[in-house]
């Protein structure tokens, strides 16, 4: 087993990764930007390193001070938590370079997932169901044109090297198809140097349900159930939860086994997550699967009694997995509070929390890396707090979420809670009708 | 289903019991004492009302000022929590009389329990395996003496109306027996002005295993497995966990079916604890019943995703219960953190929290009143917070209440945060060898 990891991130991950690795006796190494020198993670890890400014790319991108910094405390392993680099396979090649154990799966398999047509590719050989689309980049707006025809709209045009709904258009008629497919080239070329764009057919009243899966170095794979993620704004997942409102037993069978043949085919190792589109006749596409630990992870691990990042730790230190799948056995939600004014279109909040007080008791997680008088900065990620509340049935977790949302006292910056409590309120959230569209019609009273 | 409950107690077990009634949409009334008025429980239930002084008779024992409360904010039902009125069959019998329901079991139940005596007598006639004692109280010393001889010593002197370690007396010899006899007598006699005492063989190398309850209005009793409490200083309970690390399969399923013969011996309603001790050999002997809510319920929930206090208010309400018995199907620990000095005999120490932390994440649940800038009074029982850890193996629970302990910052008071870390990383602790005797012999470093 490792004796020392660095995390190469901040926030609640950070913590969250710290918090594992001291439960199974491994030391911990922080890094941080100046912006984080008095954050939790920094506090509660064996050692810390200052990495640089601010700003990520000087800081919690910055590959060479991260290196270094890895190399002056003598980690053994680098985890990356979610964002920054965990998806780079060039940093994870580095880390091999420096016979430093990249936590998570091999450069081949996150490029391999990274680029969505390779992705859908792989997807297509293994038997996996993907949304029809084209084949390969469209070259032209005359190309766009024919497939559309012959999918039948709507369609929707998205770029190659996208994420967070940027250069993505979706097109109900023939009349709109070149202003879109010539916008989003342009959105694509300035926020990824890449204009690549490929078209699909567009799936309607959809929901957004992801299965985790986990892979060891020795070939075994399995699932451990779903997320249903489809509460969404501009893309960006808000509540998700374990079991889906929506799933049926079959769908659940149908679902892993589809997302166990999509980790196999890529011999996939550590923990990952196959995301899925499922429309309202429970049809499933592969949409995307993200090769590292993400946001929402703890949804599953509250129905399961399961350690993610402690398994993913395992599997990186060449630990064999059992290979049993899990059902969940009770339900879990989980609210992502963030430093936003839900009353000034989701602006971002950051300043200094001058009152907390957290919600505990039966059902309740927090992970969170704030603290009274800790200040939130403005260069990154706005998410301060993941709630998770955890009950025999959907609406008793509901309610348990609701109880625990009106606990939550934060002051000094405004925040999501608001929102999250009109949500858990709402009769067709409770009622588990929804589609990733609910939230671009819900109006916060 | 009940519309609005008093919570006749105070700290955190009224902030669980508000926390459940909010769950279950049932409003609720606070009443606390001049020294509580900045409480959690106060702040978080629907109303609130001062019944009186800080001393507990003159708030929250006085039963005329809790009932005034009762009726004021025309309240249906009243949570006595535990300690306090929780055991009290008068106050019981009272509720009755206002028709307000008291959530617990009937005055009869109480009183049948209470006295330890006709209890004792009450499992005997239900086939519960009882401890070897005297039959009703010791008339003389004489008497004490002669049955000592029969039973073989060691044997015990206890105050039949006693609690808490008070006019408690482990005998080893006849010639000590003399001098126990008195002493117990006058201490009983001072500390609930009944100087009755009773008998019994002394168990050597006890284990306190207790067996959660379940009963309805309709007859139906199940069992919800074993805590094990045998960490404990002076008789009071320290740490306790579920599955005990002491437990077999068999001796669960036997402890289960004595458990719910004692219940059922009383047509118990509410949820109720039987307490047993467990010798070397794995022989069980009934110590006595709880009929109410105890402050470690938390780790039975844990283990078996069952929120006690709902099940309580659902069978006060006339709900019947499933009548399935539980297993645990992970592990859970729980910590009492108590505002005391563990280098200086944990002698209580009330005062002003100013600076709180308190840890979260993956398997830790906490139950706590405590808030930065609360002043923990004086008056009152001394726990300031119950810290859960839960993970699949015993083994994890420790290392994640040990994570958990290292993260709870509480500045301020001195806490017995120091004594339940050392606990935990204890050889002879976590490989579960311990007797309810393992405290008298740690030795705080």
């Amino acid at each position: 087993m490792f004796k020392k990891i660095l995390i190469a991130n901040r926030g609640e991950i950070a913590l969250r990764i710290i918090r594992t690795c001291r439960e199974m006796g491994i030391r911990t190494v922080a890094v941080y930007s100046t912006a984080d020198k008095e954050s939790l993670h920094v506090r509660f890890a064996d050692e810390a390193v200052c990495i640089g400014k601010a700003q990520s790319s000087d800081s919690y991108l910055n590959v060479q001070h991260i290196m270094a910094a890895a190399e002056i405390t003598n980690a053994d392993a680098i985890h990356p938590g979610y964002g920054f680099l965990a998806e780079n396979a060039n940093f994870a090649e580095i880390c091999a370079k420096y016979n430093i154990k990249f936590i998570g799966p091999t450069p081949e398999m996150i490029r391999s997932m990274g680029d969505k047509i390779t992705a859908k590719e792989t997807m297509i050989r293994a038997n996996v169901p993907v949304i029809p689309g084209s084949e390969g980049l469209l070259q032209s707006v005359e190309e766009a044109k024919g497939l559309a025809k012959d999918m039948g709209y709507p369609v929707i045009i998205k770029a190659t090297a996208g994420g967070g709904g940027k250069g993505m258009r979706v097109v109900w008629a023939d009349s709109e198809i070149e202003h879109a497919y010539n916008t989003a080239k342009i959105e694509a070329a300035a926020s990824f140097k890449n204009d690549g764009l490929y078209m699909e057919k567009f799936v309607e009243e959809p929901r957004h349900i992801e299965i985790q899966v986990a892979g060891d170095q020795f070939g075994t794979v399995c699932h451990l159930s779903e997320r249903d993620c489809s509460i969404q704004r501009r893309h960006q997942k808000l509540v998700e939860e374990s079991p889906s409102p929506f799933m049926t037993p079959e769908l659940r069978q149908k679902m892993g086994e589809a997302a166990i043949k999509a980790a196999a085919a890529i011999n996939y190792e550590s923990v990952g997550t196959i995301e899925f589109l499922v429309d309202k006749h429970r049809n499933f596409y592969f949409m995307e699967m993200n090769t590292r630990i993400q946001v929402e992870h703890g949804v599953t691990e509250e129905v399961i009694s399961y350690d993610l990042i402690k398994e993913q730790i395992k599997i990186a230190a060449g630990v064999p997995i059992s290979g049993k799948n899990y059902e969940p056995k009770v339900h879990a939600i989980e609210c992502r509070i963030n430093a936003e004014d839900p009353y000034n279109d989701f602006r971002p909040c950051p300043g200094k929390i001058t009152t907390l007080h957290t919600p505990g008791g039966h059902g309740v997680r927090i992970d969170s890396h704030i603290y009274a008088g800790y200040t939130i900065p403005p260069y990154y990620d706005s998410m301060i707090a993941k709630v998770i509340a955890v009950a025999q049935t959907r609406e008793e977790a509901i309610n348990t979420m609701e109880r625990a949302l009106s606990e939550y006292v934060i002051e000094g910056v405004k925040t999501t809670i608001p929102f999250h409590m009109q949500l858990m309120r709402d009769p067709a959230f409770r009622a588990g009708n929804f589609t990733t569209k609910f939230i671009e019609s819900f109006k916060l009273l």
